[in-house]
């Protein structure tokens, strides 16, 4: 039986309340997590469960001087970021080569293609010439929805905005031509069950 | 006709001896790269043909501290390197999952199994077991050969030392079951003549 309070706001029980706290703060906790940590955690448990083999690359630095004191470890004092020539994350699933790049955007219809640059754009376009699986994984954080892309719409948009086109990727070809990937506990972002639908 | 010294050794023309000087001057500067640098050009070399998609990871750094100065590029104060979870190259080729660990080494027979770490060992046996091709290229630098070796033969010796083996992989073992890849002016260090005739 449902009750509702005046305004028709239906009335929850005190008990109901009290066993969501505990379930929502872990909802929360994840909420607050990026696209990065959760991707790091699940590609940790496909290889922790022999799945697949799939690292994210270190971020390209600079480095400019490096101090190398006794006795202990040496310590880089100046360097810079630069910026990456090839995607973030690359390696291999059932024989195959996987290649991607994850961003997050707040927009909730679309998202920048200034998230992405010119030497991603032909790096997957290489890729998938050579036979491997190149995709984008995209998450609206408005929404918590992440999807994945087929590299071949990117690079769609990418040509089309060269020539005057829209300078974003709509969330309807996401929603269209890409597919929604599950989130749960573990693994978080279970993108490669995306994978095997849309590639085997 | 051949002409012989006193000595029996063939006597080789003045012409010829002047022939070979330019082409030894190469060599010569050739010489005086590093490993890491000729499979950098290499790696471009295939890129650019349009043969291979490979590339050599960012060194992973922790980043400590950060400067954000105003109207210019954030500035990397306090860092220090970090050991590698995987090996240094990765990519595709012809389709196949390409994963490969490069070291010099100066003995002359033999390379010292410290050059490599645990981390490494067990990523080739998983990239392995995927599907992928993993190997090693180790360049004895006394004699500037350079070998590539399947990943197989590295986790052998890993386990064997383990079992109180010896702590090196012996030259034999790279001139029996590896394979010598050509040195040449472009690319520099052809290794995938090498993992064509060995995977393919």
């Amino acid at each position: 039986m449902s009750v509702f309070y005046p305004n028709g706001q239906p009335y929850k029980g005190k008990s109901q309340a009290v066993q969501s706290g505990p379930a929502s703060e872990i909802v929360y906790g994840h909420r607050g997590m990026s696209l990065e940590e959760d991707l790091n955690v699940t590609n940790r448990y496909y290889i922790e469960t022999d799945q697949a083999v799939i690292y994210k690359k270190p971020t390209p630095i600079q480095i400019v001087h490096v101090d190398y004191p006794k006795r202990s470890a040496a310590k880089i004092t100046e360097a810079y970021f630069r910026r990456a020539s090839t995607t973030d994350y690359n390696g291999i699933y059932r024989g195959r080569y996987i290649d991607f790049e994850a961003k997050e955007t707040t927009h909730e219809n679309y998202i920048p293609l200034k998230n992405f640059h010119r030497h991603q754009v032909e790096h997957m376009k290489r890729i998938k010439r050579h036979g491997g699986i190149g995709f984008i994984i995209v998450k609206f954080t408005k929404r918590s929805e992440i999807f994945l892309l087929d590299a071949d719409y990117l690079a769609a948009a990418w040509d089309e905005s060269l020539n005057g086109g829209r300078k974003s990727i709509p969330k309807r070809i996401f929603q269209d031509h890409g597919s929604l990937i599950p989130q749960k506990y573990l693994p978080r972002v279970d993108y490669l069950q995306n994978v095997c639908e849309v590639y085997f």
